[in-house]
């Protein structure tokens, strides 16, 4: 198989720069176009500077024939703006992998009440895979358009899916509990919000209950429940560059073992390379997945109250972002899974075996 | 009235370092004894560098006869070893503020479970009071023996006393998810605990449903409800120094408005001069406590689902452990409630009128 | 005497938050007027959090009358535009502090170079005294307009004060090497430069050699040393807060022991409250300053070398801007040196008998 | 060529997690061997966490027998006590990279002042060669026994060297002044040093003139200059986890221009891979090199003055320890010298071309 030649679509945000990161050391891939209009004619180090002396590549401006010399385009534009470039590149048999929100949510319904606009393209809504491998990993190998999930879905849905999928839990008394760094903020400037004085020292949370990731979080679990499932979703910013901790306090619906429910996870992740089940007493922790494409999930239970904790770490910028959309890449271009990503020479093993 | 004469016993913590920051500056107040084992002979700015210049005291042995000079000493000992220096002091009629949870469990089963030690003086834990004055304030007054609450015991309890007392949540769904900052954990090293590369960037859970902080929350909330309550707690850190953020996620027992759940807490806590509640859509923040005596609380509800959020931000060495103390002693002794603590200008008013 | 009515003049900055925190508790002061043309009409805890509780007080428009209500008036604008208000409230006998650059330099030509505009009352910059009170407190006594000093100037004046006016070391070789807190970059946010992601685990210099700070810092060593001196000065930013570390190395002009230097400082800083000198092998460190209007100063010689370091540290917040504010307030109206600062119930004493 | 086997003697300390994380990954070698008494028996990533599901390896007894196995075996034990194992490893013609000080020193007499012990194997100390491959590659690739560098030394001497060698600098005015992140101090909790609460949100100065970095600097310097050079070194500690930033002031001997410097830099760098010289106005800062291998070099010019000031930058745990162990492997066994690094895959034409 040849080089896999690739793009990028709004190439200036933080996570575009880990993206680039990424693809410059993947063994298969060749990054061919980066676009941006605010850093245009720029080369790449000069809006992301730990890139100097890598590349000699530059920002260059939307051009839909420059596009299609790639046979994948990343787009990482805002939400709300990334449908209009989504559809224009299906049009010319670029397949593609949307980072941005827009084709998340199956429901235009939903779309629509969450990101206050009618969506476009409400054929390709439907016609769009949620790119969370450890699901969908087959629907993504077909797929020519793959949306990349949320940070907090990753975190939450990952850290759910077993004890939905097997029915352990109450699915109206889900409370989650999230810690996420600045990374996910992006790079442009709130006052009051993302300086590093507004940041230092603190905890706070932020769209408490109105965060837009909650419909797509609600999605996937009540599919995976296969009926409806609702959320408490506290996000909070924590002083850290990257990463997401989620702790989830749930109910079981009846008496259960930690190690039944410790061995229902390993089954449901059986062989998927990025997962990580810790053993009873030992809880994830952001240093170990920062800077890896590793989701790590823990539990506690408190038996006397049928109380289960579950925890989840994942670096945002990477299992995230950047990390899983290319491990969707790798999954529809036949590459390996762990490919071009942290560890994959430690990994290629648990791919067939399974942690 | 003149200058009241005061000491502590164990002098060499983190929190010591707080109380005698606050004692030294305290109108009313004189620092007359310091007593540390480990930092024998040294000045207490050997100890605590901060205060170089500042005093010239130094710290001196144990010593019954000099403990008796003050009216008030501050026992800063360890747990399972203060109630011995306790139960020494009382015995010369000195008062006694135990920083320590030596106290703080009313019933001896439960301090025995917890601190796995049979308490040595259950007469005095029945003697003892609670010294969460925004409870309490009268006992308080009264005392010659206060349990000065645990950091995240009064996080909890203040943020949750008004739902428990008008019963109007569901006590056996108390979802507590709660961050510190490392000055809970004290001076003394841990390896792969307390270390900067252990916490710097890092966010994790410990003590999980093991925390003896437990038992006392339980305590409190179940004598407010006036029946058992149980809460479920994740205490985590956070890489920050000072500060205790608590998110409370809570099932209502009926359909409640926000501005009725808001008066209710003003109700409550009218005239007290350490309680700030928020205004809808504004929440507590770290920054906004830090270095100060002030317990913040907001609120969220989600009505549809009856589940609502209870946020408190404290500093745990102030409100949380050094503060509280010096807000206890100025009850004990008469004095204005807030005399010597930060802004204690501004709170004079307060005192009176309320927040 | 009565009560002091003070005013600020551009209340939304992080410099005048630290200010409002400090004269709200002052006991000899009353903040009557607090103006900010981008706040106006908000309450001040709405830009200021942390105040929320603390003042019923509002943000107003600029008013001449109004601020002929206040017998001092803080102006804390812009360089460039604070020296109208500042000539504006001189007409009307009102006493200033500035808190900008704009009546630092002596020198017009000096001013019109490093802020790239002519100075519109040079007859003013005649008039204004240099608000460091260890060098000129008589002058501050007897001032209508003193003008504010920079933060770095400060640490490193006093750092070098002794040394030069007694001629001890090489005046063309002087390295000062200087870290500071992100609050010294105010809270309008700059892309790539003040942002959470930019700073946190990062360390870069900036304004290499061009920071406006090296007139006024060889301004006052030139005047010390009654000669002209040179600096090589490199500020950088640091992911903290507060606090401005400055490392500044040189060269004896003859052999001189440690005690000797120290007994210099010593000597020079006779009774000063706010100075405190390390004993040898003992530094500042920020953490020992912090929140506080100290400025402490350790020494270390490597004598084979006839080399110097001179290490000072201060709060920029406080010691190099707010709290140097209320320090030369308290001196012009001839209140005690330290009243309304922290640990002024310490430093009483030392106002007559030196550290 | 077949798979090198590797070994660390000295495996749980923070570098030795580092050095594990590379060869794990790196393409042409295979980890055998594991050496720790303090963490016998366990499994590799119960010391080192984030390495949970990478690796089955555990951590063995020293035996001769099995280093044997290896051709190259890493130490990685505490200076004055990595010289046995060195010495023993060495009797059968097994390889070594000592990541410790023991071997860096030439002269044994220097040696001994800085270590406070008489060097057990002075002829060993001849055949060491400093493993700084951007000055000795050739000597490193012929050695056996390969010291590699301290943190410090790496960022100082690479900031350096090309004006040392064509003597343009005073050699006696060379001022230092670094600032280090935490994991330079490695795993040993030191109370009141390396606790999180005593780094957060400080700065502070240590070993001030007496690091024992400083002869290796001197004598690194002194060989280039080919005469004795002198500095002046401040190591300080900044609350950040990876990285040293270098501000070094120093003299020109005679008017230079900026780009004749910047040139002269690139002449002595060329084809070294890991050497990044920034232009004229941009400068390195730690963000651009941690998690790399870079040391990154930026130039600030004060003509009038003649100062120059040198600014360099490196992950300490990278370029100034495992990375840099890495490198001189790859040069001992004849691999590309980016092989197994990060960005490897980006480098290969810089080791051909130069940046």
């Amino acid at each position: 198989m040849g080089v896999l030649q690739v793009g990028i679509i709004g190439g200036s945000g933080y996570v575009a720069g880990e993206l680039i990161k990424l693809l410059l050391v993947h063994p298969q891939v060749q990054l061919k176009y980066v676009e941006s209009q605010q850093a245009l004619d720029k080369r790449l180090w000069e809006e992301h500077a730990f890139l100097y002396g890598l590349t000699e590549l530059g920002f260059q401006a939307y051009s839909l024939e420059k596009a299609s010399e790639c046979q994948l385009i990343f787009v990482a534009k805002p939400h709300t703006k990334a449908m209009d470039y989504v559809a224009d590149l299906l049009t010319q048999e670029i397949k593609v992998i949307d980072i941005s929100a827009d084709f998340r949510l199956r429901d235009e319904g939903s779309y629509a009440e969450w990101y206050k606009m009618k969506h476009k393209y409400p054929q390709l809504l439907k016609r769009a895979v949620y790119g969370l491998p450890e699901l969908y990993s087959e629907q993504i190998k077909g797929s020519s358009l793959v949306a990349n999930p949320g940070c907090y879905p990753t975190g939450a849905i990952l850290g759910l899916a077993p004890l939905l999928a097997d029915r352990l839990i109450d699915p109206q008394q889900i409370r989650i509990c999230a810690y996420s760094g600045l990374s996910g903020a992006g790079r442009t400037p709130q006052a009051g919000q993302n300086l590093f004085i507004d940041v230092y020292g603190n905890l706070r949370p932020y769209k408490v209950n109105q965060h837009p990731h909650i419909p797509e979080i609600e999605q996937e679990l009540s599919r995976l429940y296969k009926s409806a499932a609702h959320i408490s979703f506290i996000p909070h910013l924590a002083p850290i560059n990257k990463g997401i901790y989620s702790t989830i306090q749930l109910k079981l619906l009846q008496q259960t073992g930690l190690d039944k429910l410790l061995e229902c996870y390993r089954k449901f992740y059986r062989r998927r390379p990025f997962i990580r089940i810790y053993n009873t007493g030992h809880y994830p922790q952001i240093l170990n997945v920062v800077n890896t494409n590793f989701c790590d999930i823990g539990l506690s239970l408190d038996p006397e109250q049928q109380a289960l904790t579950v925890f989840s770490a994942i670096d945002n910028t990477l299992k995230g972002a950047a990390g899983q959309a290319v491990q969707n890449m790798n999954l529809m271009f036949g590459f390996k899974e762990s490919s071009g990503l942290p560890f994959a020479a430690c990994l290629e093993s648990q791919e067939s075996v399974g942690l």
